[in-house]
Formats: C-alpha cells, structure tokens, sequence
C-alpha cells in the first residue's frame, strides 16, 4: 500500500506566490499559546518544521540558513564568547554556534517552549545543543528580555519568524537600541530581514533603522529555495568590526559556508546602496 | 463586482515545490504543435506568460532574466555584431540585446511561432524588437538550425524552456559541439541552465560537457522569485574572451545588470568547484 502525498500550501501573507509541498505523513501538529506547530515528512525534503502555516525549515537544506545565520558574525569578530539567539527554538543556529570553541556562553531566547519540545522529539540532530552544558534557554520574549540586559554578548543572532505575530517586536526600533545596549562594547547584531523580491521596503527600513544605532550596518544574503521569494537577507549591526571581513580563520566544519562564501554573500556596495535607497525596485 | 482570483498551481515535473499564483484573468489559452501557451494577469506580477504550465516570465519581474541572459556576454564581448537567440520567443531578451549599437544583426531561432503571437499581443513592449530592421525570425528547431551554420555568430544566447519537451536538445553535447562551430573564432555561448537548488547534476553535466568544446567555461547564478528553485544559472561557454570580465563599458540602460552586478554573479571559485565537483550537495 502506497500512502498518497498531502499537499501541504503554505500560507504566508507577505507574499504574492504560494508555495506547495507534498507530504508523506503528518507528523506532529499542535496549537501552544503562541502559534500552530507543524512537522511533515516530505520524500524529498526529509521532515520540515512548520510554524502558523509558513515553512521553517527543512532536514535538506536547513543547513544554508542555519550556517550563514550563525557563522558570518562568529567569524566576523574575533573571539565571540557569549552569544544570544533570539527565536531559534529548533536548535538549528544554536548547533551552529556551538561549533566555536570560543563560544562559553549561549542563551536562547525562546518565546514558545513548544518548539524546543517538538525539535528535541522531531530533530534531534537540530537540537543536540540543547544538552551542551554551554547553554541556557530562556522562556521569553526575545525584546523585552535583551531590553533588561547590558552589555552582555558579543554576537546577538535574531532567528525570528516573519514580522507578524510573535515575531513582530523585533522588526521594531526599540528593539534594535535594546540590542545595542545588551551587546558589548566591540558586539555584533545579525538579524533575518526577510526576502529581497519581496520585502525590500522593509529590508530598506530596518537598515535605516539600525544606521540610526550602530556604525556599521550591512546586508547579506543567501538563496534559499523553502522560502518564497528565497533571495533571503540577513541584516548586520555592529559596533566595532566590520563583518565584511574575517577576523579569524574558518576552521569549523560548515556545508555552505566557507572563507569566500562569507565576501561574495555581502551585496555589492552599489547595489546595496539601490536597496537602501529604494531604487532597485520592480 | 469582484472577480474572484483564479489559483494557478504550476505543474514543472522538475522541482520538489509547485508554485501557486492567483490571476485576476486568464487572457489567452491555445495549444500550439508544440506546447499549451497561456497568458494570465495576476494583480501583483502584472501579465504572465505560461508555456505547458510553467512560468517563463512576469511583467513585473521578466527584466532580471532578461537583462542577465543578454548583458553579460555582450559586455564580455568587445563588439558583438552578430547575435543568435535560441528560443525567446517572448522578445524579452532580443529586446535587452538591440540595446546595444554594436549589433547589426539578431536571429532569433523559435520554433513555435505561436510564441512570438502572443507576445507581439500581450507583451508589445517585449515583442517591440520583432520590428527591429536588425532582427531575423527564423522558425525552426534550435540546435538544428544552429548545426547548418559556420562562424555566423559572436554570441549565442539559449533562452530555452526546461529540458523536457520541446528545450531537450538545447542541453545535448552535439548541440554545444554545433554552436562551437556556429561562432566565430571569438564567440561566447551563454545558455540558462536551471536551478542551483534542484538542478546541480544538470549543471555539472552542462559544464563538463562544455568544456570539452570551450577554452573557458563558467556559470553565473541570478536570485529570480518566479522560478522554482530560484537560485538561477547562466553556464558561459567562450573561445576567447574571459566572460567574468567587461571588455566594455557598461552604457545601456538596465534596471538591475551593473558592472558590480556583472563580477558579483559569477559564483566565486571554490564555490564553482564544488558544483562541477558534486562536493555541495544535500
């Protein structure tokens, strides 16, 4: 007996094409207090995790996100001992993090305690970090906890959702003078800002909004084939280096991510400037 | 009264993820000797050209496909003259290739005519370039058509459908072998060689067999939203100019290709040799 696919349409309202998978069994669904909690099992895909309707991750390609989240700060400064990730519940920036022996501290910030239970049951390989004596999760809004911190962390990841539902504060100004002020003194800010098709307006205002905090502010991105429009960014904030460069070798073992990986994903400077600026639009 | 958008699921046998857009109208629905071809409008993308299906392009977006598939090689090309389009029937890319003076003659070998109809009907700005003095039609077969000629072109730009159906004999050795030798002694061969997601032993093949024919062989990789898999190659096949550099100035009037962008597509070494090496892979 062959079971017959499901088709899975993802239902993500900041974007105008729908994407469709099919699954071979429904693994998990949940409603916790903060969103629905969905984990599929595709034949190409492997399992992927799925959160109010919007794809996560999945086992195949989660690597890409996963690593170019994690690895372009921690390699960016030059010896990040406490980091934060903000969000992150499936473990997948954590396991990442934890590959710098440099790294002594990590807190993960994670509103929903429902997504660490179904990564720890689902994905296990994800959330293998979660038993590193290094780390800490917190059961928190990720804004209103870096808001009661100083200057605490070298690197702060923001692994977020999109900016509706629980995610939404950290799309916000407060939050970006909040994280200034709980990274250290040399500290760098690395935060998913959605995609370049799609999202540029917002793109265009969350590196405003950063310049207005931090010296340096920038803008990277990875092509990412589960998230609809895919040419995903990732915008960074820093007090001191410059996360264009390398203030240490690249000697974790990544499947992606490599020395020239880490230049070539920064954008152009002119193109960059056209995205600020909103002259690359279409 | 309010129409009810219509779902358009695209069925491409190729790819894990099916794509959903929703048309306002379907304005034009014909099934040609060689393909199903339909013109929809969709409130976000503006008018879309859909071939047995799949996708080719949205007025929204259609120039990020076009301006790569032609400015690079005519950028790497000091004084292309003539020019060969296979496929391109929408007129996309012969519109972006009579931007520059320099060419005084584009064939554009598309097989199906019905093609260049719909797009001289729906898309007049795309299809502008049909009633160019400088352009030929030629409705044949492309690789066939391409293998009765010698030392005819100084850049052939294959605008092909996926390869299935009537786009399979773009991606053969004998039709690399036949454009070979269908330029001259400076030629340069660029051809879309779908996605870096889901296509890498397809593109690993292309290049291994082009650079049995070519000296210089290389790929470029475009972000395109409405491409499934979206990380979207151009592999680059010439007899004498280096395609990663501009043998002129960049003068024609894009929306996206740049000079930074022309250096910036081209996937960095390592990275390039991963591909043709099937070392990344997941």
């Amino acid at each position: 007996m062959t079971a017959v696919p499901i088709e899975f349409r993802e239902q993500d309202p900041l974007v105008p094409v729908a994407y469709s998978y099919w699954l071979e069994e429904i693994l998990f669904q949940a409603r916790t207090e903060y969103q629905q909690i969905m984990v599929g099992r595709s034949r190409y895909f492997g399992k992927m995790l799925i959160l109010d309707g919007v794809v996560q991750f999945t086992e195949r390609d989660e690597f890409f996100y996963h690593e170019m989240l994690a690895h372009v700060a921690l390699h960016a400064h030059p010896s990040a001992s406490r980091v934060a990730i903000i969000g992150g519940g499936d473990g997948g920036t954590l396991r990442e993090v934890l590959k710098h022996n440099s790294v002594r501290q990590v807190s993960v910030i994670e509103l929903d305690p429902g997504v660490i239970e179904a990564a720890r049951r689902f994905f296990p390989d994800l959330a293998a970090g979660f038993s590193d004596r290094r780390t800490t999760v917190v059961q928190s809004d990720g804004a209103a906890f870096i808001a009661s911190l100083r200057a605490q962390f070298d690197v702060i990841l923001v692994d977020s959702t999109d900016p509706v539902g629980p995610g939404t504060s950290l799309f916000q100004p407060a939050f970006y003078a909040s994280a200034s002020a709980a990274l250290r003194d040399d500290g760098i800010l690395v935060a998913q800002t959605e995609s370049l098709h799609f999202h540029r307006e917002l793109i265009a205002r969350v590196q405003g909004e950063l310049a207005r905090v931090f010296p340096l502010v920038d803008l990277y991105a990875v092509p990412l084939a589960t998230y609809a429009g895919n040419w995903w960014t990732f915008s960074t904030a820093s007090k001191a280096h410059n996360p264009r460069l390398m203030a240490r070798a690249h000697t974790v073992s990544c499947r992606y991510y490599s020395e020239e990986v880490h230049a070539h994903a920064f954008l152009p400077p002119g193109l960059l400037a056209r995205v600020r600026n909103g002259l690359l639009s279409w």
